[in-house]
């Protein structure tokens, strides 16, 4: 490790924990101010950005980079109208800071208000999306966070130039330009440093592959929220209506194939498989989804291809569908115990008694009665935008929105009581 | 590290986690069947108890421990007489798992709730306060968590005898007996593996000394709330009652000089000093508080100790005073930035956009106008109980109550949808 970046990353870190004391108490008109801003900005600026995204992309290529990660790369006109969009619907979005969730008045008669208020410094560590570096910045800003953005390396031309435009907004609003910082070393020694520098990093959240994730839980002395992978269930319980099964399973497997929230793996209940398993497969079939079943599912559709025990509990990213018969919902929910992610899991029934025991007793982030997973999203669910979504029990677990991206803390007001 | 004791732990904590699916279904009725079969066997086993502490205490004594830990260590018939009342009191309380937090219904029609859910297990290092151990299992049950509680090993033998009993109830009414596990051992060897079984335990939340602290924060890949030092400050503004600042400086000074809301230091504007600091000194002087105060305001009370830098931020734990006079507000709150740790600080003025002021950007977990620190307790503040007071701001802030030891996930129900 050379003396130089790590001073770089302290020195980066220090100045947002300064600027987010600024942040913190910035009012809510400043803040959506800049965040029109910075809208204007990307769209006047959009040939700038396309150009030095257009040169991360020739360098990526140069390396061999193909394929879903390229494209992960790529901005274009329309993905930044897009992204235009998003920032002006979150600058549209109530303020959580200073909201209270609850007051009442305490023995001594003290006025107890619990007060939301920003976490400080977000660090985020990603992959090669330039789109995450704007989404991160508007999220943690109107949250009254200061964020330190370390995307792909792949992206550091495109990275930086979202920051240059960002600052150049911030500025003329005289807010603090560490809001946001756009973290250029992928040295992995400096990385490790910028994990232990607890007393001016509050939260570090990494969105990516696991091992990116697994490098920083190892590593990190900051609180952590982990967005991992998604390995996704739906239990087609002997009371599904299996019309309203099939539609689900399929859009869950079809319509994202590359998202945490798509399906991995289908449960069937032993008394509908005679009739949900052939419907099943020929629809797969159709459709290009390869099914990968277990001897009882072979049994009714020996076209299939036999599952082995790592089918169940991959998160396949394409279009590949695990699939089981089970003998109860009991068996079902003990399946998704083992083999899922604690991230999105689906029942199809109309047996109220048995989703309700589903509900309750499947904990995962999202769960849901006859519904695709796919709307587990903060979009979908309607938290209105999402910086990812959480696999972690603490602090947030499912999407992240703004609220999650503040903390809450007591204001009390007396008239001279003590104790 | 032996191979045994390693195993010990890892079985411990899987079968905590195994207990814990269980816990986070068991109802209501139950849950507080066991509190209150917990309270019942505390008083009917009294006897017992008091020889397993008495026994504790003689091995401490002869190890040469004395003071505030020998007294902390000791239970008294009394003690447990407020124990049981407290376990009462927790299985009176409202059930905070599967409550709704918030319900709306999206675009597409689903019905969307954010119902909360315990974390699963959670583990307490902390010290010879044989009470923590009864508190803790107890707002974890009630959250429907298990616990593993590593106590100080001075108070080993009261911890077992307290763990026999509650698992001796909890078989009573068919629950999983590995809802609560003392942990015996204080190999640190074994301690720094324990926070690794990242699979087996959602959070640790450590309590007490420093270097406990550091130990944990510095070994953990588990998530982790710090229960660390409150620096309390008190500004005594221009527009302060002065009567008012001085009961409220007093109090919380010396009505709990050990306890981590206990005031540290005082911070007197300028222009009120001439008239506060000459009484401030005199109460301190016949109230047994010795003042350590900067030039400033030994130019009012030369009599005052001259403060040295390392008696601002100090935790002093006892009858120590740290004072310094200031030119403004916005002085007095970079003092408590540098100096304090984000745990509770107040201010004392009959000026309403000065407290505002304050109360916004002062962040720390608990912010008073014209009231005591010592208020900043979750009994206090109305939370009903509390198994520590975060200074962590991810997940939890202040006082810890039930709620803190749960999470919230999302439960959708559906017709049909897909996207």
């Amino acid at each position: 490790m050379t003396d130089r970046p790590t001073h770089a990353i302290e020195s980066a870190a220090r100045a947002a924990k300064q600027a987010a004391r600024t942040l913190a108490a910035v009012d809510t008109a400043t803040k959506n101010a800049v965040l029109l801003g910075v809208a204007d900005a990307l769209s006047d600026r959009a040939r700038e950005i396309l150009g030095a995204n257009l040169e991360d992309v020739r360098a990526a290529e140069a390396d061999g980079l193909s394929g879903p990660k390229l494209k992960r790369l790529e901005l274009t006109g329309s993905k930044l109208t897009d992204m235009v969009a998003g920032v002006r619907q979150i600058a549209a979005m109530p303020d959580p800071v200073g909201s209270v969730s609850r007051s009442w008045t305490n023995e001594a008669g003290l006025r107890v208000e619990k007060v939301r208020t920003p976490l400080g410094v977000i660090a985020m560590i990603y992959e090669a999306r330039p789109a995450v570096t704007v989404d991160a910045f508007v999220l943690c800003f109107k949250a009254g966070n200061a964020c330190l953005l370390k995307g792909g390396r792949e992206a550091a031309r495109s990275n930086a130039c979202f920051a240059e435009i960002v600052r150049t907004v911030l500025r003329g609003h005289a807010v603090p330009e560490a809001a946001i910082t756009a973290v250029t070393t992928s040295d992995r020694d400096e990385l490790r440093h910028m994990l232990t520098l607890t007393d001016s990093i509050d939260l570090v959240i990494p969105r990516g592959g696991q091992g990116l994730i697994r490098f920083v839980a190892e590593n990190s002395r900051i609180p952590t929220i982990q967005h991992y992978h998604g390995v996704c269930h739906c239990y087609v319980d002997a009371d599904a209506d299996l019309n309203t099964a099939l539609e689900i399973v399929m859009n869950a497997k079809t319509s994202g194939p590359a998202t945490c929230n798509a399906l991995e793996c289908v449960l069937v209940h032993r008394d509908v498989a005679e009739d949900f398993v052939p419907a099943l497969v020929k629809r797969c079939a159709r459709d290009g989804v390869e099914v990968r079943g277990d001897e009882r599912l072979r049994a009714i559709a020996p076209e299939v291809t036999a599952a082995t025990d790592d089918d169940f509990g991959a998160e396949f990213l394409d279009l590949v569908l695990a699939a089981k018969v089970v003998d109860s919902l009991g068996d079902a929910m003990q399946h998704i115990a083992k083999h899922g992610s604690d991230h999105t899991d689906a029942i199809v029934t109309e047996d109220g008694e048995a989703s309700e025991r589903f509900c309750r007793e499947v904990t995962s982030s999202c769960v849901l009665v006859n519904a695709s997973t796919r709307f587990n999203d903060g979009f979908s669910l309607g938290l209105g935008a999402e910086i990812g979504i959480s696999t972690s029990k603490v602090h947030a677990y499912g999407p992240m929105g703004l609220e999650e991206l503040t903390t809450e803390r007591y204001v009390v007001r007396g008239s001279g009581q003590v104790r």
